[in-house]
């Protein structure tokens, strides 16, 4: 971290420090009692004791605030590869695992769509992805892209699954009633097929599935 | 359509008689006029010079509402194929047509990822990703589930360039400040590549590729 980071002048003792650390602690606490959406410069220096422009001067906005606290979330997950495990089977790992992080806080899996996490996990995270695209015989130019498209996939997906259990208001069978009113003469292929291909598997097949099938696009799509 | 809609009993000349139509077309004002994250079913409710209540007769909740929104927006998109076009070529148009959609409204575009629109124009728009999927040589199988992941790509890419429009806070510099403070004893391969390859290419470069890669990756995956 090359960035330098304000030095708090406050001194007086009842109050802590301020420090961008100080208050990343303090958004986990909004976070985990309030919810994400309630995770507001507002609401952090009100859990801090003093007010939102105190706050401006070491996070520069909700936005920042969000990337930094995503970053602590990825801090909870295992981002090592000793290279005995097959790439493949990491790869799978470490996207679930990413998935099943996010779903628990809703409202930041539809962030992580939108924000670019800042810190060392990400870092983390990115390098890991890397070295298991190098070790697929993906070059340079490729897993730098493929990283982006990978993590666009999984935020999706979590933000998808975190969105339905938390009850949007629609369920499979809306789904399938959408897709039951097809059209013979207007739809003639979806009409034939029925809803039974759109909603068969598991989300783990499925997830799998879309996995394999970027993984291995990806590979056949080497950049330059 | 073989749902039977409900008949308003309300005679009154002065108010128009309730339908779907009807409360699509006022959610259709609510959404121009004040944006997606107004559109709520009070707010369409007004518009018709009603309470709430007599809009769950018709529409079950606001994901329903949001549902046939997206639905009669897709209304304006070119959604057929004459088969001399080759397929892949149609296919990046559709999902082009659909992102530049979903991108002129930003709350709608992040919707789009939770919610399956409900009716015509949205069988549609699946009838023909079948029928360029099936063009490609996919199963059945494996179509439906394509249409899934195509989709979801589109949403959530409208959905991120909607929300780096609106300006969410973050920009790219903020990617390229993190990616440089990576480590080079704790992220060597990240460190030594630099941000570069990350940011390159302009939005339509990147999206054509991972298009490709999403298309020929779910070629090679057939699921039977």
């Amino acid at each position: 971290m090359n960035r330098t980071e304000p030095i708090s002048r406050r001194e007086r003792p009842a109050k802590p420090a301020l420090s961008r650390a100080a208050i990343v602690d303090a958004a986990s606490i909004v976070l985990k009692r309030d919810g994400a959406d309630k995770l507001t410069m507002r609401r952090v220096a009100a859990e801090l004791d003093t007010g939102p422009a105190s706050l401006y001067v070491y996070v520069k906005n909700t936005a920042a605030l969000h990337a930094l606290l995503i970053d602590r979330l990825l801090g909870n997950l295992d981002l090592g590869w000793d290279e005995t495990e097959p790439w493949r089977t990491r790869l799978h790992r470490v996207l679930s695992d990413y998935e099943s992080l996010l779903v628990q806080y809703p409202d930041l899996a539809r962030t992580a769509l939108f924000v670019w996490p800042d810190g060392p996990h990400y870092l983390d995270l990115i390098e890991l992805l890397l070295r298991l695209l190098q070790g697929a015989g993906a070059n340079m130019h490729t897993a730098a892209w493929a990283v982006d498209l990978l993590l666009q996939h999984a935020s999706s997906t979590a933000a998808e699954w975190a969105a339905r259990a938390s009850g949007t208001g629609q369920d499979i069978r809306d789904l399938t009633t959408t897709l039951e009113s097809a059209d013979l003469n207007r739809h003639p292929v979806l009409a034939s097929m029925g809803p039974g291909p759109f909603t068969r598997g598991d989300p783990e097949e499925r997830s799998r599935w879309a996995e394999d099938a970027l993984i291995d696009g990806i590979l056949s799509h080497q950049s330059q």
